[in-house]
């Protein structure tokens, strides 16, 4: 349930007193893991400013005096409406996070943010694979050559999922035996040699687990929560940028509610797609706008489907 | 007196609880102004973080569980000895500063930062600009072209500070009679348009004060402080840079020790620095010296000054 | 006249063999300094690569092999139309400007770009500032903090000219009596002292010219010109987005016109602003949906007011 | 031999003119992949820009006309000495490459890159996984937890040889079952369905080779080569960093000859190590060094280890 906030980690519940700007949202989120797939998490371990740090900084540019809280509200949707991003920069989330390696290997592209990450060239690796829930084990999109479509039936499912399971298991079998290490330092078998670690985890699949810390701005923190919540996401992504979206919420909450008003719920047209709004009388038959839209659209038939489905959305296709 | 703290700006002093870590240095500093320049400062608004937060950076990455607190030091400067800076960009600070234009441009130029800065464009500026103690107006330096020689002769730095505060005040009587703004909006003198902020501040020179909040993480700041507080930096950014290592000192004071160590008090020495060091017996005279550099650094006369600079610091000219 | 192209830099007509991509376009303009203002410029000095690098590097991405050319400009404008950005970060461009001081102050807030300016510690800076025609001199806004409105009357624009020049002018002296400097680095008063570069450019104002090399990828350059092209950026910025649009257009024309389509001439509508559209029947009479959109918009008027000028664009709003 | 170029990609001999600034060692380069690993390779894709260039964007910041090319060399190499990098980012050099995944996960770790992956989500990945030389199949350091000490005896090196092949077969046999792709999208066994692309990959090991273009400025290319040309950089990565450094170092002879000697060879000293040179005669005996090392830095064994490594290459030590 979502109402029901994760448990915190043991020994974390001491406060200290700070001078500092504190969001109570985020202190409530402080050290609560939120599990993510079968073996991740995402956890806040350190935030610096709230809403009213946004406010702060733009009034800088502004170079208004102190206004009441009750404008607040009003500039940072001013603010993120118009893209004005800097004043959202100045606040910083800090998150510890665990995926599978094929995760963070999208995940790290976003370069606008701070890592560390667990090196197995220095530690060994934990026996954690992901096994996907069998409803997510998808087939292949036709149409869409990023996209999954319906979930295997349960008989294929079971033969996927035994494969993977079996594979990762011999895979971390050897990965052991190359390591020969008892946890000490000292080899298991004293009459093998220690493989460099460096070298043994060369056989561990992208569904083994990784972690990190992980620190971002907000701004950067929305730009990543845009492209990774949206549906064209991979799953084992977006269940992760779901959780720190669940955390920003309550932690820069007028700042998050534009963010969803203006970013995530938002709609971009292009310029010809302005035109056929405007050159055309509305509502109008699907069947009607494929062909307007087609000879409007260059003839391109995945640009003009892509208008279809936004036309559906602004009401603009009529209803028989 | 380095001893005493600036006061706090008035209505800053109420303490909240929070579960993050905290940093005594700190939160000693925050909302206290150091006044730099005539009319500049530099104050911490907001940080992230500690020394603590950089061990535990590291350790996800080391992949090592919980430490004895004695260990930290150890590690933060392995970590700083080895340029594993990784860590140092856990920990973030924020700093409402003011200074003069061509001092803010010279800062800019770090990009690893982020900025909000007074725009000029939406609000008037003050009738701030910088004038220099007499004891900083400096001749051109003849053998390096960035540099500063001696003080000038006081009746020419009088000369030079009252043309410069002529030109500055005129500049600004016309910045206002352009703006023709009664500070509501409405015009001083009825009869004449109100000039566009953007285009009225065109008239005021480099050394009128600007201001702003400045993010930025503490890898990338010690980077910063290295090369402001360089001798060869220019004395009006040194100044600045000067005031946030006095924060940084106490704010995290294990890793600003590892910083002054490792970074700020090293040297490099080039391949062929190394070469001389190796091939010849020390110490040797400065004579000497010179002429067998100079053979070695490819009769370069501007590395061997260098060089013979670092040979210097590193005792290795015979006294005499 | 929009068709003849400045003429080049003298010296800089002798080509060479090259096994490297070819911009037939970005050839034509090399070294011919578009006039920016009345002393800047923009010349394109130095690329790398066109829109067939674009299709390259994306189909890396999507593993596909070599496709006929006729499909290169539907990859490319699926790209830009998907906001997949990163093949086009594979093209460079490089730029020599030359602009006003506070022209420069807003260009260099776009970070990621990699500059070299023209440095007045080093160097003594030319007698040449910006002088606005007295077209652009226009009055402060009252709406829009900002912006400009109506044209200064002819006297008054007269008057706010004659100062401009007579402090820029009166500044330069002072400049030039600081710096005592006859060019060839002795004193043209031997008896007076040189004053430090890095000092004496302080007493120039901001509408001084200064000059840099500037080079930034594909991507980041059209996020700058969308930016400083739009009708809200000062004019003064305008003026050189637009001399590199020019350019750009004929050096990448395939990329260009799908930047033009989809982002140039593109519109965001809000969440809001969707459920408005999607709620309602269309055309309505202004006066109604200043109504409806105030009541839907949470009484806010500057967004109600931003919502009509896009319902405008869409020919959403009754003729009469 | 070093001196035999890898052959050109079949049909990219053809020239075009530019006006451009031209490398010859860059064309040289153009297109010959060098082999890296199994079955792994960099190449050279384009480039922008060449000594002169640097020479070039250096001069519009000190604000000197053209120059002698006999005083280009010195002014690269002083900038290079100096840290000045902003002329070297000026410089772009685009590679494509094919490496294991574990290679390119920590190579990717460097941010200030372009980056375009082949990806996995949209394409099937190849049957070609990385297996080390036997000789290069080491034990793991004791000493130094990301080390490589003793390589294997023959016996266990072909045992772990037999066993990564065996799981990087099977695992690309399942990946191929899952997939149940007959190369033109349809099922090869059309009872099963086709696993989604994004989901299949999951079962490849980390040896498994990914490719990209890859697009970098030259100051931070040489940063990067720094870092991973060192000897304690993975065997792995190492590869690829000198085989773009024999690229470069015929691209820009002058910036890597500067860079070799000020960067790659040079050493840094740190405050404490420079305080155990000037107060000490040289030479002096290990033993004795030992003693007088670890008391003035601190007790820290690692840390007086380093220094004895300096202190060795600097001829500081006995012979005897």
């Amino acid at each position: 349930m979502a109402d029901r906030l994760p448990s915190r980690i043991e020994g974390m519940n001491e406060t200290e007193k700070t001078l500092r700007a504190v969001s109570e949202g985020a202190e409530r989120w402080l050290h609560r893991p939120i599990k993510c797939l079968d073996h991740g998490f995402v956890r806040l371990v350190d935030y610096m400013g709230n809403d009213t740090a946004i406010v702060q900084a733009a009034r800088v540019s502004y170079g208004t005096g102190t206004k009441k809280t009750t404008e607040d509200r009003g500039l940072i949707r001013y603010l993120r409406r118009h893209q004005h991003t800097t004043p959202f920069e100045m606040v910083e989330l800090k998150f510890h996070c665990k995926m599978p390696i094929f995760v963070a290997r999208q995940w790290i592209r976003h370069r606008t943010a701070n890592v560390n990450e667990y090196s197995a060239r220095y530690s060994v690796l934990d026996r954690e694979f992901y096994m996907p829930e069998s409803d997510n084990l998808a087939a292949q999109s036709l149409s869409n050559r990023q996209g999954r479509e319906a979930v295997l039936p349960p008989k294929e499912a079971q033969e996927v999922l035994r494969l993977l399971k079996e594979d990762s298991s011999t895979a971390y079998d050897h990965y052991e035996y190359f390591l020969n290490d008892d946890g000490m330092g000292n080899p298991v078998d004293a009459k093998r040699s220690m493989l460099a670690r460096e070298l043994a985890r060369m056989n561990l699949p992208v569904n083994y687990y990784t972690q990190w810390y992980w620190k971002i701005d907000l701004h950067n923190l929305m730009h990543f929560l845009a492209l990774r919540m949206d549906s064209h996401a991979q799953y084992e992504i977006r269940v992760f940028a779901d959780a720190m979206a669940r955390i920003v919420k309550e932690a820069m909450p007028i700042a998050y509610a534009a963010f969803e008003d203006y970013q995530l719920n938002g709609m971009h047209l292009s310029g010809p797609e302005k035109v056929i709004i405007a050159k055309n009388n509305w509502p109008m038959t699907e069947a009607k706008l494929q062909k307007v839209a087609l000879s409007m659209l260059d003839n391109n038939k995945r640009e003009t489907a892509e208008f279809i489905d936004k036309a559906q959305q602004l009401g603009l296709i009529a209803k028989k």
